[in-house]
């Protein structure tokens, strides 16, 4: 991997191939502006659904409908509360009497204007109305940028857990607007920053010792910042391409994500305790620190993961999370109810150093037991 | 086609083509008995959630319970209230709380023990838990057996319309019971028999002369209900096989069912006015009615279509419609609301002959209007 963030391009295209399911990425400043254009000159459809959340709506919606309209594109929209909270059947409900009061037809598409709650949920709306929908993602933050608008996979949050009802339904076209991301809480910048030096660590260690030395720059914006979204999308889409139902390699992109989704259950989705991102940064430095404890790694890559996330400014630990203690009972409850379960056996995303990740489907939960007991009452 | 109702054996075997997702349908007597057998022959899975309703429940819930027991696979289980109205989102949400609850896991499955809004809502509820669960329809009425069990579309309906919300989900298995037809009532028998004729009037014209002929055997029960049964779920399996995704040819399945779903539209669904196959049967007596208007088609075939479905005990016009006249204007609005939309173009199935359907994707809003004006208000 070669990563030359003087020389490249003010825009970057990154093609997810899946067939006749193959979609763009474009990924630059401006591109809210110009949606209608390259909305228009991809789709024949002349109507759109725009859904989107009340602070990601208050700034960028008239804009985006202003701009269509132009384009001779009639729209309707919904504005839901912003929040993970909003990933609920309630919600989905709203969304789907809003896709079929606008008459969306087959050369039509759903647009998703927002973060990963906002994309998650109008995915899934799109993907069950009329049987699948034609869906635009137009991420607003950069965890939506570079993980959850990318690959199809959509859904909502269950009691008995996170992500738990959905479907994969692929976008038809991506637009990463790089000039949003200026508006973002740095809070919100750091937790998609997780996702992006996970890519790294699945895979790529070389991308990984580039934002140890360049993260900085990363989270100034230009170039840098571009090219980070861009090797993100890429590696994703690379994954996703080979494995899009995730029956094998694609669950390497849920490093760090059966520790965080345990942590955001046991917290309740409490985004002012954690969020998303920051729960995957806790969890990407214990599945370094217990693949250490099973002897699969060095200790050393631990450290260099917890060393790096936290110079960001991310929680690298349970003790970082705000508010009460959290019992171990609740977190490897949680644990039990991941959709990454087989037959019992726990299965786990590990890994034998920095960029090299692999899938453990056979980690006995009695060793997860005992290591979270530690990490979690410190 | 060939057809020889004396030679046929006690069970058939249908498969359905689809690649990775190809599944057997097995229709023949005593399968509900032995559905613990089958189903432990093909899925490594030891939990089961079998959704019913009270109906189906009350007779055959415990049977298979037990049957699935004494092979070692645990089941939870729900039953929901019967009728049309169960499609709604509420029961959905009720149908995914039980599957999430119940743990399925990935070699596990959910089966659907009912007709076709069972089938329908479990398929839908197994399509989007975990982002698909494996699946078993175990159809308990004609129309389900011979129709809405094969081919994997599910969904719920919409106050914009039916099944406006659903995904495509395939079976893993269907597991056609024959004797169970014998506790229908005559006029669930007949609404079923209206989509048996449907695959004659498709392409088959031998079918449906044997039909014509065979009719009373069909009803009477044995080998030419299982025959005329195996006849149209090969039917199905071909044009599934072939499109899976209804792009093109699947369509012909709707012969009927544009008129059929505006009139189930128009009377707000309510099963003591009409239920669906018995709109079928309308719809397609209408459909041939309006090839013939067209100058698509002779009027015989409409005339034979008639006199057939009449035959049988079927209603054939709109004024068989009990209750309250439907007005045109209703039934306009269900039709443009209707799926089968591109761009304000009406599409419908018509015909050139009896077997000779093909799809007609430019018919003019304003001759259906004036047709149906007609036929409303006789």
């Amino acid at each position: 991997m070669t990563v030359a963030p003087q020389a490249v391009s003010a825009r970057r295209t990154v093609r997810v191939d899946l067939g006749e399911r193959s979609y763009d990425i474009l990924i630059g400043p401006g591109l809210i502006a110009e949606a209608a254009r390259e909305i228009a000159s991809r789709l024949k459809g002349r109507r759109m659904a725009v859904i989107t959340d009340e602070n990601v709506g208050a700034r960028y919606l008239a804009p985006l409908v202003d701009s269509l309209k132009a384009a001779g594109i009639e729209t309707a929209s919904l504005t839901l509360p912003a929040g993970e909270k909003t990933k609920s059947f309630e919600h989905l409900i709203t969304a789907c009497d809003t896709i079929l009061a606008a008459r969306i037809e087959r050369n039509d598409a759903v647009i998703a204007l927002g973060g990963g709650v906002i994309g998650d949920l109008t995915g899934f709306a799109a993907g069950i109305a009329r049987r699948g929908s034609r869906f635009i993602q137009i991420p607003t933050s950069l965890l939506a940028q570079v993980d959850s608008s990318v690959g199809g996979k959509t859904g909502i949050n269950s009691r008995h857990g996170k992500n738990l009802i959905g479907v994969f339904h692929q976008p038809d076209l991506v637009l990463a607007d790089t000039d949003v991301l200026d508006t973002l809480s740095p809070r919100e910048f750091r937790a998609g920053y997780a996702e992006v030096a996970k890519y790294g660590l699945i895979d790529k260690p070389d991308f990984f010792a580039w934002l140890e030395k360049n993260w900085q720059a990363v989270f100034a914006g230009g170039a840098a910042r571009i090219e980070a979204i861009a090797v993100s999308c890429q590696a994703k889409a690379d994954v996703v391409a080979a494995d899009e139902r995730e029956n094998g390699r694609r669950a390497l992109l849920n490093l760090g994500h059966t520790f965080g989704h345990a942590l955001e259950a046991a917290t309740d989705y409490d985004g002012s305790r954690l969020v998303h991102g920051e729960a995957v940064a806790i969890g990407m430095v214990l599945a370094h620190q217990f693949s250490a404890r099973m002897n699969l790694a060095s200790p050393d890559a631990a450290t260099r993961v917890e060393a790096h996330l936290k110079a960001v400014g991310l929680p690298t630990t349970i003790a970082d999370i705000p508010g009460p203690a959290l019992p171990t009972a609740r977190l490897m409850e949680a644990i039990a109810q991941d959709k990454k379960v087989k037959s019992g056996q726990l299965t786990f995303i590990l890994t034998r150093d920095i960029g090299q990740s692999f899938i453990a489907d056979d980690v006995p939960a009695s060793e997860v037991e005992r290591f979270l007991t530690e990490k979690a009452v410190p």
